[in-house]
């Protein structure tokens, strides 16, 4: 253990070592010797230190070292720059450079890119472009975000089934540049069907003569363009490919997505599901340091007057209670624990179902089997913290007998009440197609929270005879 | 979204409906009828099938049908299995059937299968296999869990860099069915130190007799072996790479990690964080249905039982006040609101912060620019809610400006405390080593729930003169 924290804490430093030494260099205008130092590293890095080199010495000083780079490795590094930081140095540049970094981006990065820029900007750009190009551009940028469209690109390798394996080793020799990855080709008919996938790997490992035909897979798995990127990045888990076809509704192949956008998908996909089981709400794509403080009120605060609405009736409910507890006002003493306590037992159920249908592990059919797991959980997690709760009771606080079986009894009823709920919950949403992720703690614990309140008090009103 | 909504049932539904033929072939035992029916499906959809018919026929049909399966799909079927129901078939075939299984094995999918089996058994096949093999199989088992070790396979293809591109094509065509993946091969020196890599892109692209040395990548990236296996998910997500190869302290090349393995890792370890923010810890690998009712009992009870001392800790600060209580009993009715509100408000900030860490947007160097975000966006936060509950209490409670003066002001100071708390207390638990996903939501509502206790009392002992 001792070891992994090293070895990571030197890969962040010895990178942020760099990103000082430039940043150094390019304030005493060594212009130069920043490139050449720039250049050791990947272009993934290169994008990260010109971020730091925005950040901290503006807009000028970043133009002129992106300026110096080659300019193959200046499209690649454009390419890995956030949208905001990508926007600033198009806002620097010329024209004709911005053409030539979009004419010579993979076309899945430039259709990112064109989504982030200012529509006039984007008009202009098309202009230059071939129609049938610019018919294209225009497709994919009208795929909505979340489909599998939006995350496909059309280059890719494609094959006809009378070819032999050196007519198209020969073919991706030519043509492998361009195209996102080489490893899994395509082979469509006349009509541009899709009829089956062979990997690259097949066409290395057999004879130069043998047809495409007796090789390729015809039980390929695809995506329909439409398709919800959730599911997709579903397929590729279940899998485990490289790249998986996309095709529309007449089966014809329109694109392919390929494994490494996938792993941003699935990330940022369980980022969403964390921050709305938080009750946090929010669209973009933004990082939380670049988001300005009214975007943040804007994410938080519509969750938050909900829930408060509920606590408000929560307090009402303890209103109607008022004169019981002015009688034994012990009782109010105990009520964060048994609220709290409900709250953090229904949110662990509802957590763990939530994710569960998350990652497909449950599904709708096993409502009866959580519903039974829940209640016997419940049963005796509750006995367990009651039975402590019962004896703190007597020995601690030395109250009579009555009421620490008031409170305990409320809290195993409270704490079987929050578990099935926190585990059906999430099920019923999905059934009714809301999405689970909403009906996580804050949810869950208002709802326990008046339960808890209404249980306690006509448990104590009928126990102490009150 | 309705046309994706039926895209994704279907999926369901298709599969669902072959599953429960075959499930009626077997039981009215037309196997035959059954075979063919399961192959005309994936390798991996056909272990999901046999998850089925284990659970719902038993285990003897399950090995009839698993063993009319051709030998090298029932192998590949095989890999796919969770690993309980690898053992059931492990113990319902021959030994000699098993010995064929873990030797057809993928490398990597071996060590998995033999890790979760009873070590008489482990010990039992590796007495039939080569000294050499054994060896590397017994480092394989040992690395922890945890590590790029226990993702890797030293199934892969290395090149030497006086090769030409024919001689290595030649060569990946003799032994690139034995390998974990071709696309991405390795160059070692004779002390077997990896000194670049060369992707089969490049080498299906270049001449034949262009040297590998010239081709060869000498910036590649690399882990090493005991490198944490969130580490070098981070690795595949930030260059986009198929493949990274992992070294030993010598840089040695030891074996390589391909991204079909690091899907998974991601989601794991996107399940662990979602987990442990809800006060849920669990060590294993098991889905939810899997766990028995014990072990579910287990994993929740700590967090829970500790969360609870909190819990008692603020009744017994609200037990000091019950003299102030009981004169102003209405004041107890907006106790749920002000704990309720702290905890909601802190925890969104919490996550927030939990999930930036964890995916690497913010560090602890963005320690001072979270806290003035923070301090900024409760601060409005704060003066919305309390504005609204101002209104509230005073129309619809009807209670007193001095009342909804306490309570307000209150609200604003709890509010302003829990984004502070929530923001900086996960970055100070990674600053000392501890997972910041535990400063979640349950350990932020504990310390909102006292400090909103105190905070309420005293404001309003301050405020009302009590």
């Amino acid at each position: 253990m001792e070891n992994e924290k090293t070895m990571e804490k030197t890969f962040d430093e010895v990178f942020l070592e760099i990103v000082e030494e430039i940043l150094e260099l390019l304030e005493e205008k060594k212009y130069v010797a920043a490139r050449a130092k720039l250049l050791e590293n990947n272009e993934v890095d290169i994008a990260e230190i010109l971020e730091e080199v925005l950040e901290k010495l503006g807009v000028e000083k970043t133009i002129i070292i992106f300026r110096m780079l080659p300019k193959d490795v200046s499209v690649e590094v454009f390419s890995y720059l956030p949208s905001d930081d990508q926007l600033a140095i198009i806002n620097g540049i010329t024209d004709k450079e911005v053409a030539f970094i979009i004419d010579e981006l993979d076309f899945d990065d430039m259709i990112d890119v064109l989504e982030e820029l200012p529509a006039n900007l984007v008009d202009k750009i098309l202009e230059k472009t071939p129609k049938d190009e610019r018919k294209l551009i225009n497709t994919f940028l009208n795929y909505p975000d979340n489909c599998a469209g939006s995350l496909m690109t059309p280059e890719y390798i494609s094959l006809q089934k009378d070819m032999t394996v050196a007519q198209a080793l020969a073919y991706i020799k030519r043509e492998g540049m361009d195209s996102e990855t080489v490893y899994t080709c395509y082979v469509k008919d006349k009509g541009r069907r899709l009829i089956g996938i062979v990997s690259l790997r097949t066409l290395v490992i057999k004879d130069d003569d043998t047809p495409i035909s007796e090789l390729m897979h015809e039980d390929y798995v695809s995506v329909n363009v439409y398709d919800d990127r959730e599911d997709v990045s579903e397929m590729f888990k279940r899998y485990g490919y490289l790249a998986i076809p996309v095709v529309d509704r007449e089966d014809r192949l329109v694109g392919i997505i390929t494994v490494d956008d996938i792993l941003d998908v699935i990330e940022e996909e369980a980022t969403e599901d964390i921050e709305r089981m938080a009750g946090v709400i929010d669209k973009s794509d933004k990082e939380y340091l670049d988001m300005s403080v009214m975007h943040h009120v804007k994410n938080r605060l519509p969750w938050l007057v909900f829930l408060m609405i509920s606590l408000m009736i929560t307090g009402m409910i303890i209103t109607q209670f008022e004169d019981m507890l002015s009688k034994v006002i012990a009782l109010v003493s105990y009520l964060p624990l048994l609220m709290g306590t409900g709250g953090n037992t229904g949110s662990q159920a509802a957590t763990l179902i939530i994710r569960g249908m998350a990652v497909g592990e449950i599904d709708l059919r096993d409502a009866i089997g959580v519903f039974w797991k829940e209640l016997r959980i419940s049963f005796i997690v509750g006995c367990v913290l009651s039975a402590l709760n019962f004896a703190k009771i007597m020995i601690i606080d030395r109250q009579s007998a009555v009421i620490a079986c008031t409170v305990c009894v409320s809290m195993l009823v409270i704490i079987m009440f929050a578990k099935l709920v926190g585990g059906m919950l999430p099920m019923l949403a999905k059934r009714v197609g809301i999405d689970p992720a909403l009906m996580a703690t804050p949810m869950i614990s208002s709802i326990t929270d008046m339960v808890s309140v209404v249980t306690y008090f006509l448990l104590a009103t009928a126990i102490l005879n009150l």
